[in-house]
C-alpha cells in the first residue's frame, strides 16, 4: 500500500461515528485495518487533525451518484492550509433498518436517521412503514449509536450494514434503498509531500477559481485543457462565500501531474486563474484507463519540448 | 404584480414552517400578503401541490452566497412535470438567538436550529458560549416553534427574525452571523403558460443534460451560447442519480427568451442536448441590464434572419 | 440543365481566349455546347459581360490543386454588383507542346505560353529541352494563337489539348506536365435570382471580411460554423486591398443555403460580418454527400425552432 | 546590423533583375549598400542559391496589400530545405511611366511591363492612353531593360522609380498607380543557425500543415495560439499541390521564439501538426510592439513552471 504506510504513528480519522459508510470505506484502504482509526465529528474537524499533525489523513465522502457533491468536504479541501488526495474509494450505498432486540416492525412509530437516509429510503418506508415518523440525526450511525443508549426518541434506525455488525443490532430489513446501485466516493486526504506514483489509471482534483466575471472566463479554463487533450471526469461550481455569482470550479481529470499533458494544463491554468490549488494526483478506484491521442502522450510532449530547445 | 394576480383562487406556498427566510422571501413578492399561504415540509412537496394545482405558486431557495445551490430545489424544479420560474428575490441571511421568556444567556446548555444555521454561527457560539450543543432540527423555524411548545431538548434557537416576531420568543442576541453579507436567493415556482414579459433586465433558467461523456461536451454547449454572445451568470452540475460522471447543468443566462440571442441560442441547445428544460425567463432581483454588443441586439438578429430570407 | 437553360437568348463567357481549360470546362456545363459562347480576355471584363446583362455567365478557374486559388477570380466575384456562382467543373490539368507543321523538337529555340504553365512543366523541359527559352504570353492559348498567326518569337507552344485541336497545330508531346494528377476548378457565375435547387451534395461560397484586427476574430467567424456542425472545405485569405493585416476570407463550406444548419450559420455570420458577401449554391463537382450529424440535420433544426415557439 | 554582417564574404541575392522594388528593399537592409548584391530569376533559384550556400540571404516579396500574398515566394520557403527569415522590409509602391529620351506620351501605342503592374495603373492609362496596348514582361525592370536594349515591341514601361534612376530613361509620368499608399512587403531569408536578437516588435513565421480534413481542425491550430495569447496578424492557405483541399497554413503571429507565450504555442502546434515549419522569428518592420496580457506574460510563464515543478 504506496499511500498509507503501516509505519506511521500517526492515526487515520474519518467522518464519524462508527460505523458509517466513510468507516467501510476507509477499511478499503489497504493497511487501514491495522491502524488506529478515530472518527471526527464533520469534515472540518477531520481535515484539522490532519493539518495540525495529529492524523495522518482523513477519509470523508466526496460525490454521491444520488445527491451530488458533497459541499462540506468540497469546501475543507479548497480552503485553509493545502492538503492532498492520496487515494479513493467508491462504496455501493444500502441502507438496512436495525432496531434493539425484541421490536418488531410492527412496534415502531418513529425512526431515526441522517435526512439523506431517510429521503433515500422514501419508497420503502412508503410501502411498509407509511405512518413513521422520521427523527433526523447527525448521521445514521448516530441514530443508531442512540438506540443502544436507550433512547425513547424512535425505535429503529436507517443505517449502513457495518453499524448494524459494530452494534449487534437486529437487522429487521436489508437493502431499503430506493435506488439500486447508487454509490457514494470518497477521498482519503493527507499532508502535501506524499504524491502516489502514477499507474496509468489517474486522477488529479483541481480547486479553480473563476478569473473574472466575463462571458468567456469558464471557455478559457477549459480551452486549457482541450488545448492538451486533457479529459474532465466532474466539474462542480462552488460559491466562494463572498458574493452570489462568484465560483471556485471543484474539477477532476484523466490523468496524473506526472503525465505531461496534465503538467502542461496546470502551467495553463496556473496563469490564467493564479489561485488555481492542486488537491492531489492518486489512482483512480476503478482502474479505468484514459484514451489519449498519441499527439498528447508524454512522447509527443517530449518531441515537441527537444523540437522548439532546438530552434533556440 | 404580473406574476402572482390577486385573482388567482389558489393559496401561495413555501418552504416552511411559517417564519423561515422563505416566507420572508415570499412575503416581498407583490401582492402576496394578501394571499393565502401555506407552508410545505420540503421542496418536493411544495412543488407537487402546484403541479397538482393545489397552489398557484411556490416559494423555494435556489442558491445562498456562502453554501452554494440547494440541490433539493435544483433537483426538484428539473425532474416531472415541467414548472417554470416567475420571480427572484434575494434576501440577506441574519440570524437570531431566541428564547422564551424568562431564559437568560447563561441557562442555556442546548441550542436547537437547522445544521446550516448551526454552521453559520460558530463563531459567535465559540465566542459566547463554547460549551453549548447543537440539537438538529429540520428547519431554524421549527426549532422556536419546538421552544414554544415547551421542548426540554433545549433552552434557545437560532432564526431568522421574522419567526421571533410571529412566536414572540425573546430575542437574546441579533446578527450573529459568521459572514456579514451573506444572501440567499429565493425563486416562485409556477405551472407553465405564464411568461413573465420582458423587462430588460432578466434572466433565464435552464437545465441541461450533458449529452456525451467526451472532453468536448461541456465546451460544445458553452459554444452554443458564445457564438450568441448569452453571458452565464451560474453554472451549477447535479448528478443525473444515474451513474457517476452523469451530469446535469442547472444555468442562469442574462436575458429573456423573447431575446432573440436567447432564443437563437436555445436553438442551438435543443439540438445538441434535445432533453434540455426551459425552467423560465423572469426579472432579475438586482435589476441589473446585460451589456449586449450591438451584433448581438434583437435588430441584428432580425437583419440577419431578413438577408438570409432574401437569400431563399 | 437546371442552371444554363437553353432557352436563353444571352451568350455564355469564358476567361479565352478560345482553346483555353476555362473553355473546355465550360463544354462540360449540360446545355453549354449549343450556345454561343464569347472569349474574355480576363476575370474582371468576363463578369462585366454578366453584370451588363451581356452574358447569361461567366466560367472562371477559381483553384488550382498545384498553385492554389485565382486571386482575379476570388477577387472580382467579391467585390462589384453581387453575382452568384451556379455551378462547378473540375478539369485535369494537362498540356500538350504544339508546334506548326515541318517543326520539329530539334529547331526549338524558344517557347511561348503562359508563365504558370511553363512553371509547370519545367521538368519535362529540363529533360528533353534544357536550352529552350520561354516567351511569356497572356494565355496557353494565346501563345498556340500566335504561332497559327506565324510569330517568330518562339517556334513551339504549351497548351491545353483542346487548343490543339481548334488550331491544328501538331502535337509533338503529350502529357508533359510534372504533377501527373493535377486538376484546376471551375465555376459558372451568373446573376443573382437563380438559386440551384439542393441536391444533397452541395457546396456554398462565402467572402467574409475580418471583422476587427484582434486575437479571435477568426476564432469567432469560425465558431459560427462549428456551433451549427458545417464543415468548411476550402478557406483563403485575400488582402481587402486597403491595408496589409486586413483580409477577406474566401470560404467553401458543405450543404446549401436551403440546408437548415448553413441557413442558421449565415445567419450568425451576418451578425458578426455584416459585410459578408453570399456568392451561391450549387451542386459540388464531385457529388460527394456531407457526413450530417442527427442534431444538425433540418429535422433537429425543425424540432428545434417548433420547440423554442411553443414556448414564446 | 544583426542580421547581416559586412564580414560575410558571400553575396546578397534578390528577385531581379536590378531595379525592381525587390532590390530597392534589399538597400534599405543596413550593410545591404556595401555588399555584393546579384539578381535571381525567381524565388526558388533565389533561395536555392542560399541552401547551396553561394548566397548569404535573398530578399523576396511575400506580400502586398493589393495582391495579397505572393505564392511563389510563400511556396519556395516553405518547402525543400529549412531556412529562416532575417529580417523584413515594407516598401511603398509606386509606380512610373519610362521611355528613351525623345519619346513623348503621343508616341506611345504600346506600354512594356509586369501583368500585376499593369493592373494597378489601369485608372492612369484609361484617362491618359487609353488606346495603348499592353505588352506583358517578366518583371517591371525587365520591361525597361527592353527600351534600353533597343525593342520596337513597346515605346515606354511601367516600373518602379529605382529601375529609371538606374537606367537613365526619361520619367514621363511618376505615382501613375491607382492604389494610392499600396505597400508591399520584403523579406530577407538565409540558412537556420541565425535567429535574430527579440527586440520587444516581433514577428514569427510558421508554415502549419492542416493535419487532417475534418470541421475542427483549423480551430485545433487557432486554439493552440488562444490558450496562450498569441495573436494571428497573418493567415493563408496554400495548397499542398497534392490534392484539392489539403493546405499548409503560412502564418505570421506577434512575438519571438524567446517569448514563452510563443515557444509555449509552438510546442503545442508541433503535437497537432508535427509538420509544422518555423521560418523564423524577426522584428518587425513597423516596430508595433504587441499588447500581452500579464498572464502571458514571460513573469507569468515562469511562475506557472515553477509552481508546477514544486509539485513534482
Amino acid at each position: 500500500m504506496i499511500s498509507v504506510p503501516n509505519t506511521s504513528a500517526l492515526p487515520l480519522t474519518f467522518l464519524g461515528p462508527e460505523g458509517t459508510f466513510t468507516e467501510a470505506a476507509l477499511l478499503q484502504v489497504p493497511g487501514a485495518v491495522d491502524m488506529e482509526r478515530i472518527p471526527s465529528t464533520n469534515a472540518a474537524s477531520a481535515l484539522a487533525k490532519v493539518r495540525k499533525g495529529e492524523a495522518f489523513a482523513a477519509m470523508l465522502p466526496i460525490e454521491n451518484s444520488i445527491e451530488g457533491g458533497v459541499p462540506a468536504t468540497l469546501d475543507a479541501i479548497s480552503n485553509g492550509l493545502e492538503l492532498r488526495i492520496l487515494h479513493e474509494v467508491v462504496v455501493p450505498v444500502s441502507f438496512v433498518l436495525v432496531a434493539p432486540a425484541g421490536v418488531t416492525l410492527a412496534d415502531i412509530t418513529a425512526v431515526g436517521t441522517h435526512p439523506h437516509a431517510w429521503a433515500q429510503t422514501r419508497d420503502w418506508f412508503g410501502e411498509h412503514l407509511p405512518n413513521a415518523a422520521h427523527v433526523p440525526a447527525n448521521s445514521t450511525a448516530a441514530a443508531a449509536h442512540s438506540l443502544v443508549a436507550g433512547t425513547d426518541a424512535f425505535q429503529a434506525a436507517v443505517c449502513a450494514p457495518l453499524v448494524a455488525e459494530q452494534t449487534g443490532l437486529n437487522i429487521l430489513a436489508a437493502a431499503i434503498e430506493d435506488n439500486i446501485g447508487a454509490v457514494t466516493r470518497f477521498i482519503l486526504v493527507g499532508q502535501p509531500g506524499t504524491l502516489p506514483e502514477p499507474t496509468g489509471a489517474d486522477k488529479t482534483t483541481l480547486a479553480i477559481p473563476l478569473p473574472e466575471d466575463h462571458p468567456g472566463a469558464l471557455m478559457a479554463i477549459l480551452e486549457q485543457f482541450a488545448s492538451r487533450g486533457v479529459n474532465l471526469s466532474r466539474i462542480e461550481s462552488r460559491p466562494t462565500g463572498q458574493f452570489l455569482g462568484h465560483y471556485i470550479f471543484s474539477v477532476d481529470v484523466d490523468g496524473h501531474v506526472r503525465d505531461a499533458r496534465v503538467a502542461d494544463a496546470l502551467r495553463g491554468l496556473h496563469r490564467v486563474s493564479p489561485g488555481m490549488r492542486f488537491l492531489g494526483s492518486y489512482p483512480r478506484a476503478d482502474r479505468q484507463e484514459p484514451l489519449i491521442r498519441s499527439y498528447n502522450s508524454d512522447a509527443a510532449f517530449g518531441e515537441a519540448a527537444d523540437w522548439v530547445d532546438s530552434l533556440l
